[in-house]
């Protein structure tokens, strides 16, 4: 039986990089295996991981301040390095300091969607990291309430940093 | 044999108090008993929390932010709900606005140890408490890193709320 040739993977396909780096997150992290969180969704300009209650719940029976504080952190997080992942980058990425606003419980199974803060842009971050090997961005990222209200926040600044 | 007569449990030790709390943590929070969360020290003044490095760690091989964050977090919560049970107040405690920092990376099993932020004081919070039946406080929460300095704080704002 003849082989056929196999396809070449597009590994720049942004959908699989972002599907990729949610396997690579579920395999490292325990935590976030625990928290079965998912894709929910990549486009370019925002990144949106969604978990079920029942692994995330609290003694209210509502999401655990944890686990909306960990998905919306992961969600920033996994944008940052999705964007460098795009343009070829191998930095490693951290979290710095985050502020949380938690604002209305969450009764339901949850998502938490991360975007570029108002005053941040991604040129500037790039052309930073070009320059310096280094860079900054302010990454907002919300859980979605009822009433299209937020139920809980996190503005985070994440730091690129170029490996050796 | 005879039976020998129970002796009453004191209720109000703070200690046993303690224990019962992350007892109930660990029973009602599916992430915490994940995390394997540990009671490290209660005293009046501060409480401590404590968790294996295993189920917490990241991509990195150091402590997950989001451990690191749902341990202070959860410090905190326990803190302030130990005073209210020491003195007989049935509340429900909400965390409210963070603000955390990341300052170095937690290479080992780790502790978050949550006491009062610089400006708050007990007394304030009991007696607003009493007139208002709701009262907020500002909680400190520290993982210590390596020589006295911090790897991470988190202050938090908590609610507390009489039940009806």
């Amino acid at each position: 039986m003849a082989v056929l040739p196999s396809t070449p993977r597009l590994v720049t396909d942004p959908q699989q990089l972002a599907v990729d780096l949610l396997d690579f997150i579920r395999s490292k992290i325990p935590l976030a295996r625990a928290m079965d969180l998912r894709l929910h969704h990549y486009s370019r300009d925002s990144l949106a991981l969604a978990a079920p209650l029942a692994p995330n719940v609290n003694d209210k029976g509502c999401a655990f301040g944890g686990s909306l504080t960990s998905l919306m952190t992961l969600a920033g997080w996994a944008l940052v390095e999705l964007q460098l992942q795009e343009r070829g980058e191998d930095c490693d990425v951290f979290v710095g300091e985050s502020t949380v606003r938690y604002l209305e419980p969450v009764w339901g199974d949850f998502k938490a969607q991360a975007q570029l803060a108002d005053d941040a842009d991604w040129d500037t971050f790039f052309d930073t990291l070009g320059a310096r090997g280094k860079a900054r961005i302010e990454v907002l990222c919300t859980v979605p309430g009822d009433a299209c209200r937020a139920a809980a926040t996190l503005q985070a600044r994440f730091v690129a940093k170029r490996r050796a």
